[in-house]
């Protein structure tokens, strides 16, 4: 076998998995498009605002998910610690919590929906009139009526946070390939050499490169929503996920203005949700669209509504630099919830599913990492995760040790060198 | 001598002359920070929309620059015609003229009088009313009232067109050399070796280069806005020289979207100054801001103002994608005029300047260079150059054959071999 363990998918739920594999123990190999550069390629971890939040519009009524969320919140610090530890490099994690802010009655009172519920659940949330907003914030508009202040909410600097992953991973020994998975099964992958071309679907690559297969006792695919286009996952699985478009911007400060956040704002502006994530090093990443396409265009009209959003809220925000400004795709599922467990087994080798984190895989990366480690060790992943396995979908239903050779984990196993090539 | 004539700065003016230079038989080096490569630096002539269009609002009361400006968009299809055969590419001149729109019968007023003030000099101006502008121009905004159509208005590809500049350049013999020109004189340059930096104030060069003197019959400065920068200028002529920051956009047509405008369209929208520009090749160019300002940042404000107005006029264009956001820095002067002419002469051996042509670069490029041509030669320049020599801001003011040896010009004495090194 040409690893332990395969991982299809180098962003961050990929490459997050692959690190903690490889310090436990196991032969990782990773396969991205970009090969041994993260920040390429179409990952919608490099569009991301990387805002930590656990209770969001999205997931007011959807329970598992929140417990999931606030599972990953929990469990991301002590990961990120490690991390930056093992990485040699810093993340930018923030920890001043977000600010959601109300330009009218029906706004606060949204608002007050969500402070009773935080507080139902036991988050910090803190009401705030117009005044002491703007105490907090100086360069909100006058217009704002009031707000509530997340404490506990989190925000990491995802291309920082990303890069950190992919250095831990490859000082843990994991190895990177250039490549593009076109099928996968139990225990083996089809590579398509090459990085990325200009458009998903038309990598670049090498005349003449043919696709090769690798074995490997477990394949992990992470491949975000391009987990649709892979032969040998589960059609129900593909069937169950879906691209939705963010189109996001990068500004900057220049050298004569002060931040004009200093932690994370969140407003609905004319019917629009948007946010708005200072980092440390001076950029504003502000976000996003959400749309039911497949492309990757960043448009005209999307940047127009950003910029006129934003400036509504945070009025100097028209005085910062325009520094990027970018699309990805979020892997959307049916239910947006993740889909996190064996979906193949035979002949002691599996294929595991870790996909499908939408809006959330920066968040929800720690404890995928950490279920994707407890499945490869032979024992469940938490059980925030039972809800989101993929046979939920109608896909086979596998228990956590699927594919587990008789008499050992795949771990174990690797530690017994049974696995040797 | 180092060569004949030492051009310094590569934009299109730089360029245009050291072809034409090269052409008449001259020995001529082209000194620009991008070295090889026209497509780098903070060059004016790469944020450019490339209307060729001799009125404008600006220029409704400045007599001579009009008469300039007629010279000017007179001469270059043929100019372009013979730079197309030399460069072997073509540089996207369109001819479907300018149609200037407007949503109120203030604007109407406003056109009238344009369209009265193009008859009396002769040039093109048909009143439409407003279904007839719709007709023509099936995307525009439902609220234009009517306009004006200035058949004769020309509009070229500015980056194919410098391109092309400095291919035929390069296939006439004119040497590119990468450097930045600090100090000039009566046939010298000081060059400090290296390309173009993250900012004009710090390019990036080798480790322990110094500078170095190159020696000239004639060196010409055509260093836009830079031109302020370079030592041995005449005081004057640098203090006549002001950056007018531009900041535009460039969007382009995804594959299912038609053309939104067939022509270059002008408006003034919200009281900003307002300008379409289409490419064959489905980019259209929106522009474009003017600050007194000496930075290139793109502000999300200005990014927003443009996307704005843009779509005010051709609602449309929020459906395309957002290709580019630039800003370039136009070489103003103290009367919105050009300069040139010989400002410096020595031992035989001169300085001239081509410079501060603020926001008709491109459209003057051919004439600059026909009468760069005309004082290498020993000739006075098209007599609509009259108005715009340096002596006009207090520099000294010498004739054209100023700093040519006796019994001969330059040209003759290239011809003659006197110049060899």
């Amino acid at each position: 076998m040409d690893a332990d363990v395969i991982v299809v998918g180098g962003g961050v739920i990929g490459t997050a998995i692959a690190w903690r594999a490889a310090r436990a123990g196991l032969r990782v190999t990773l396969i991205d498009p970009g090969g041994d550069d993260p920040l390429v390629d179409d990952k919608a971890s490099l569009v991301a605002a990387g805002m930590l939040g656990p209770v969001s519009e999205s997931v007011f009524g959807e329970r598992d998910l929140l417990a999931l969320n606030l599972h990953a919140v929990d469990r991301f610090p002590s990961f990120n610690a490690e991390l930056e530890a093992a990485a040699g490099a810093v993340t930018g994690l923030r920890t001043e919590g977000t600010l959601a802010v109300a330009y009218d009655s029906g706004d606060l009172a949204a608002l007050d929906r969500l402070t009773d519920f935080r507080h139902s659940i036991g988050l910090a949330a803190e009401r705030l009139d117009a005044r002491e907003v703007r105490r907090r914030e100086p360069f909100l508009a006058p217009g704002t009526k009031g707000g509530v202040f997340a404490a506990g909410d989190l925000s990491v600097d995802n291309r920082r946070y990303l890069a950190a992953l992919r250095s831990a991973a490859a000082a843990a020994g994991v190895q990177a390939v250039g490549g593009t998975v076109t099928a996968v099964g139990a225990g083996q992958v089809v590579v398509r050499p090459g990085g990325p071309g200009p458009s998903p679907s038309e990598p670049r690559r090498p005349a003449g490169a043919r696709p090769r297969r690798l074995t490997a006792g477990t394949v992990v695919v992470a491949a975000g929503h391009a987990t649709r286009h892979l032969d040998g996952v589960p059609a129900q699985v593909r069937g169950a996920i879906r691209p939705v478009k963010g189109q996001i911007l990068r500004l900057r400060h220049p050298g004569n203005i002060p931040p004009v956040l200093t932690r994370t704002v969140r407003a609905i502006v004319q019917g629009h949700d948007l946010y708005l994530v200072p980092r440390a090093d001076g950029e504003l990443v502000v976000g996003a669209t959400q749309e039911e396409r497949d492309d990757r265009d960043v448009l005209a009209g999307a940047v127009h509504d950003l910029l006129r959003d934003a400036a509504i809220a945070v009025p100097a925000v028209s005085e910062l630099i325009f520094a990027e400004a970018n699309a990805g795709l979020r892997p959307g599922t049916s239910d947006n919830g993740p889909i996190l467990g064996p979906v193949a087994a035979a002949g002691g080798r599996r294929l595991i599913v870790a996909a499908g984190h939408f809006r959330n895989g920066i968040m929800l990366s720690a404890v995928t990492a950490d279920a994707v480690a407890a499945i490869l060790g032979g024992q469940p992943p938490h059980p925030a995760w039972a809800p989101f396995r993929p046979g939920r979908f109608g896909a086979p239903d596998l228990p956590s040790e699927a594919g587990v050779p008789a008499g050992g984990t795949a771990a174990a196993a690797a530690t017994k060198g049974e696995t040797a090539r």
